[in-house]
């Protein structure tokens, strides 16, 4: 049994994604954000990241976290490659050389896109996106990001997608991390075909049901 | 023919010891930041990160790169997880499991310790850790990476290495990321098991003979 820890409105979003895809049978288990509450530790608040039953799996406090069949991992982006190979199907890697190339897309994402696009993402999130500081925050981040957009769009020009000729858990992980940037849309205007892409991701019923699920959950 | 672009002072240092691990013959292609050069495209500045003839060779303009047989792969973490299941032995995770830990632990040094570390590095680099402003990035850099080396500490009290029972890509791409926090010896003073591993891992004559030509080439 697969086990996914960690509410919709999170990176959890991504495994759910992913396991979707792969048909897979999840138990989720809805940890939210410790900083989201007033004092998490209190008897009666939401299991959180500071719950000590939540502890007890990960003792690092970060959601998401799996426990497949008694394996427990962290880190959204490893989690989705692992169960792409372990479950196999189109969206694994097919060799060694696919590997490779998922796990570099991967780690180009976790390093030099998403500490930009979260913040993005934060500005909305903390209500600050009109005000001076969010939109000195929104310019900067933005403007880090224009080598990515330019990077993927020069590479959608050749290919369809990121590795192979084939949704893979490359374009899954990518995009989880380029869906926090969405509000800027000059990005996107300035990269067609990337953008295409996305909306090729996005268009997956997978995506679209746990996008459904993650809107009907309480925020 | 596996050829690495980067000279040893980058973090091309990273897949130089693990060719050197796995007993690789290698050509090293010296590309240097472009930001260490006053104009890197004057027809007389050394091979840079900026040079065409490296950019036909990785667009991204990054170092390291590698080119194994025509496949050409950037992030110097993921070349390592892909060196290791190319050229297998016990360096590689032997188990789709192992692959997940591996991956888990690659991700988390690449985003939770290694911007905070390459702040280190870069305030010794820059020669102003004496500075008001170098003392005030050591110290919030110091704060950061504290959780880091608790983990590690943790673990390390159970285990003498992250994945499995032997020295693997694991310990190899995380001890790399620590490297650059190696002058803050009050965090290491504060976790003996984790400096402990990092000697092992450090202690091994692959990394020696990496360091001795890295130390001879010139700054």
């Amino acid at each position: 049994m697969l086990t996914i820890y960690g509410v919709y409105r999170s990176r959890a979003a991504r495994n759910y994604w992913m396991a979707a895809e792969l048909g897979l049978d999840v138990k989720s288990v809805p940890v939210i954000q410790a900083r989201r509450l007033a004092d998490p530790l209190d008897p009666g608040a939401p299991l959180n990241t500071r719950s000590p039953s939540f502890l007890a799996v990960n003792p690092l406090g970060f959601i998401p976290a799996i426990d497949d069949n008694g394996l427990v991992l962290t880190e959204s982006l490893a989690i989705n490659l692992y169960l792409a190979r372990k479950y196999g199907g189109p969206l694994a890697p097919q060799s060694v050389q696919e590997e490779g190339q998922a796990t570099m897309w991967t780690l180009w994402a976790a390093t030099e896109v998403e500490p930009h696009a979260v913040k993005v993402v934060l500005a909305y999130d903390n209500g600050i996106e009109q005000s001076e500081e969010g939109q000195l925050t929104l310019r900067l981040a933005r403007r880090a990001l224009k080598p990515a957009f330019a990077l993927l769009e020069a590479h959608f020009q050749r290919h369809a997608w990121l590795v192979g000729d084939r949704f893979t858990v490359a374009d899954l992980n990518v995009a989880e991390v380029f869906r926090y940037a969405m509000t800027e849309k000059e990005l996107f205007d300035a990269a067609p075909k990337m953008a295409a892409w996305l909306d090729r991701c996005q268009s997956r019923p997978a995506f679209k049901a746990v996008m459904a699920i993650r809107a009907a959950e309480a925020s």
